[in-house]
């Protein structure tokens, strides 16, 4: 049995890591690489090695950002007292989308599941608190899928958070339950924004 | 509306010139990346750069190669009477795959196709006549996908073949038309190939 030669293999090996990348996309993906210009590589090895050296986590709300604090939590414009919470940056993105919301974030960087372990001591949750002690946070929008992990993060936010007297709002269930808010188009979204609800 | 950051954006516009990669698929890898380990993205970057400088063409029949000539070229335990004809490297791992094929290839490095300006010319059958005529070739068996391209590639070969006395097979239709080779379960290209018959 004839065997891919060993950059190649170690290539294919590689690529296959990345998230919905299996090993035919991978085979696909390399042998396409091969048949691109040594500048289209080039460009590509070098974009990869930039992002991780440009792009680190807001200081403020753990977006991704080239600056301390990221171009959000700098904006004068932006409402300060209204905080929407989600699981990933790329969720972010999803609610910009909308050109709904106007106020800042907060990246929890996961959401809470005891089925993988993923307690809320290892969320950005200690953060959030500290955001909503010190920065006049007035409402906290929680922003999670609509499945298990996202309502289970959603009520821990909850229970801990309406003690500290803030307004603690929903996404209004308009999403299909089981959808990824990554996906969901900016109408969907927009009217699970404008129905939100007290938790 | 917010934008991605431009190292983020760069990474995303790269990663969608891959084939099958959307702009949703490219988001969700640059999102992975940026929290994978910089240990992970350098040997992704690594990968990419060095399979560009260390693998080839196979002088002999344009698979890829770290070498002059590929390792099916350079094995002494191949038939070299008998050639397969098939488009694309990724075609010679499908055929490996069925463990039913002794002989050695030749890649086209594409099909004819008049539609996108594709000519024989263009393709590496100058090099097919030269082996043929230079290498004791007894058979030549055209492999390439069941579909428009394919077959119009097929019996432009048939017809340039003919003549110079080299006995020319096709691969069986057990193929479903339209389907692609390099898709095909080990079993069907395995019966195809057995009931290869002469054009």
């Amino acid at each position: 049995m004839l065997h891919h030669a060993k950059p190649l293999a170690r290539l294919i090996g590689e690529l296959g890591k990345l998230p919905g990348i299996g090993p035919k996309s991978a085979q696909r993906m390399a042998y396409h690489i091969l048949r691109s210009s040594a500048s289209d590589v080039q460009a590509l090895a070098e974009a990869l090695l930039e992002v991780k050296e440009r792009i680190r986590f807001c200081a403020e709300c753990f977006n991704f950002s080239e600056e301390e604090t990221c171009s959000v939590c700098r904006d004068p414009r932006r409402n300060a007292h209204v905080v929407c919470v989600v699981a990933e940056p790329r969720d972010i993105m999803a609610i910009e989308r909308t050109q709904e919301y106007r106020g800042l974030y907060h990246v929890l960087q996961g959401l809470v599941s005891p089925r993988d372990g993923i307690m809320p001591e290892m969320l950005r949750v200690r953060e959030l608190l500290q955001r909503i002690a010190t920065r006049g946070i007035e409402e906290v929008i929680v922003a999670t899928n609509p499945t298990v992990e996202g309502d289970t993060t959603a009520l821990y936010l909850a229970k801990l958070l309406k003690p500290v007297g803030v307004r603690v709002t929903l996404l209004a269930h308009g999403l299909p339950v089981g959808a990824e808010l990554d996906y969901a188009d900016p109408a969907t979204l927009s009217s699970a924004l404008q129905y939100r609800r007290e938790l």
